[in-house]
């Protein structure tokens, strides 16, 4: 890693590390920067201003969140410190609050490391942003390597010893004993300062941006983990702080704050993630986000092999197409399974974002090999089947 | 597999095994069928027909292709008499004449076998209906899995012991002695029964259809390897011969005789398949075939990792594509590499099938996780790149 004199010669641009923004006026082009160590605080001219203040983890406010076995996973510091106390502690009950991608990537972690591993959740399935039938596909995959996923367990409060540290998690449904406690509840946009200087927010809560990333304030642009994204399909505005977004929006802001005209078209909500040996993919609207939005919807699920039964290494997938029954036109792909899920699921994801109907899509001409995939691919099957309910 | 009386009984079909078609009369609407072991020639009538004769091995013509050490490959009784033969005879030497998906496979399979491998090819690189980019990256796969690759050997003749057998073939650059011979030429289609009866064939010298499957001969259909099909970016027919293309047109054309209406669309070259621990896919156009349609052609390669390199199992991976420079219409997609070469074409072969530009696959919103693919998947990053070009 270059340190910031390296980079201010390489680039021209100076880094001020451990130095906190104070204060900001839009109006004058003015910041007040802090310097952490040395309390001295200094102010600096802008034409053009980047907000990329990230986000920071959901607390749930209850009290105990400060005890020292109590943690969040945001950053890699978060991620060293975690594990450094697994290292010096040796915890053996580790309690998980939430059931998002941090949620069931680190009860595989804690998994992998022997812990007894419990997913308290108060809604009903494992990532609830997701289709249900992918949620019980991932349920099953806890169960089988040994994660307890207790549902409807709304945290109610942390049980403390004389030193603070937490010992049980009292719940809607009992008391459960724990060493450590990750809180994964998902992640709040940091917009006080935006705020605070009069920078307009969205519904979301999040900085609302137009699709050159600049803000209201014209001059000031947004990106990454503090900002809304606009979704292609709900044609408004979300909060959908994901890496890859973030790193496209970055390059935008970027590039309009130095002069440039670039725009970021926004999202169709596409991700993907592993839990243990399960790939879930996931792309457009799920069934119920369809149905939100007061569209006609029609769904499709079927399970299909990842490649030719007979070939090595073949493994069932589950996957759900949701689509317009009027026009039939794709509105979600969404796909679960131990091989073949991760990569196919862009295929459906420039379909959604094309437009395209179940009809063209059934009609498709994919490259075929039996250990890629069956002469009729699970999309092609799944189209087809789905023609009939329009 | 079921007897013919259990397929009658089940599907009220008739089969006939070990039949042969001596004679078709279209007007008449007839088939003389003789059996292969008893001799007899009976007459079948028909309403409707669907001709699908499949295709069989090209032969170079040349003296001793009959030797019992020189085989093909098409079906599975192919298989099994060279695997015997294998077995009994213990060859140490096997040549491979041709250098396509069939080639390159059994290449593989003879390598493993611990054979000494060597493909004769008149052209330059392997897999020559595919992008050189591709054939050099599968040339340097043959060359560490120690298969010799002899390119601009055109077959001359082959030397034969006094029983017969092959024991050296003679090229355009000189002798080699070989205990087998593989001769992968690719296929040629069946049409003599259909050439006999009258029905068109096209320059391709497969049968002709309409996109019912139904030949110049009203109720007639054809599907599979003997026929062509329609490629929807070169805008006419090809001879193109592969399992789901043959699979796709026989559902048409048994939809069709027995009074449907279906209709396939065709194709767009979408094929993939692997060599030793190699993949190799590829969609659409190749540059050259898109420069031989007139086109203003672009091109752009790139290699990038199949994920983030720093996660295990990461590989290097080539991305060419091909797009018209005027509009910035995707002609094609081609792609060589040891991890997640084959799931990821299909993204492609929609993008070209919906006809977008490189414009706007450079702004899709693709899943993103490390162990699957950098925050910029290697199919966005070609299309950015792209767009310095046109």
């Amino acid at each position: 890693m270059r340190t910031p004199e390296q980079f201010k010669e390489k680039q021209g641009i100076d880094v001020f590390l451990r130095h906190r923004v104070r204060r900001l006026d839009p109006r004058a082009g003015r910041i007040e920067v802090e310097d952490i160590d040395k309390g001295e605080t200094r102010a600096l001219d802008f034409d053009k201003l980047v907000l990329a203040t990230g986000a920071r983890s959901r607390r749930l406010g209850m009290p105990g969140e400060e005890a020292e076995n109590l943690f969040t996973l945001k950053d890699l510091g978060d991620g060293i410190r975690l594990k450094a106390y697994i290292d010096r502690e040796q915890p053996k009950r580790v309690g998980i609050l939430g059931s998002g991608y941090i949620a069931l990537e680190m009860a595989e972690a804690f998994r992998t490391r022997g812990l007894e591993t419990t997913i308290f959740y108060r809604g009903t399935r494992p990532a609830s942003h997701l289709e249900p039938e992918i949620g019980d596909w991932i349920r099953k995959e806890l169960d089988e390597k040994g994660v307890q996923f207790l549902p409807e367990h709304t945290p109610l409060s942390f049980v403390r010893n004389g030193k603070g540290k937490i010992v049980a998690l009292e719940t809607s449904k009992g008391q459960y004993p724990l060493d450590l406690v990750l809180s994964a509840l998902g992640v709040v946009p940091n917009t006080e300062i935006a705020a605070e200087a009069g920078i307009g927010r969205g519904e979301t809560g999040a900085i609302r941006t137009d699709e050159g990333q600049q803000t209201d304030h014209p001059g000031i642009y947004a990106a990454g983990d503090c900002c809304e994204v606009y979704h292609q399909i709900l044609e408004g505005p979300v909060y959908m702080p994901l890496g890859d977004v973030a790193n496209k929006q970055g390059r935008v802001a970027g590039e309009n704050a130095a002069g440039g005209k670039a725009t970021f078209d926004g999202v169709i909500g596409s991700s993907c993630f592993q839990v243990f040996s399960l790939q879930v993919a996931s792309t457009g609207l799920t069934e119920k986000t369809a149905r939100g939005k007061g569209l006609d919807v029609g769904v499709q699920n079927i399970e299909a092999s990842s490649k030719v039964h007979y070939m090595p290494g073949a493994e069932p997938l589950l996957l759900k197409i949701v689509f317009e029954r009027s026009s039939g036109r794709l509105l979600g792909g969404h796909m679960a399974g131990r091989e073949g899920v991760a990569r196919r699921i862009n295929t459906l994801a420039v379909a959604v974002q094309s437009r395209l109907t179940v009809q063209s899509l059934s009609k498709m001409d994919f490259a075929y090999a039996p250990q890629f995939s069956g002469a009729f691919d699970p999309i092609l099957i799944a189209a087809e089947q789905a023609l009939k309910k329009l």
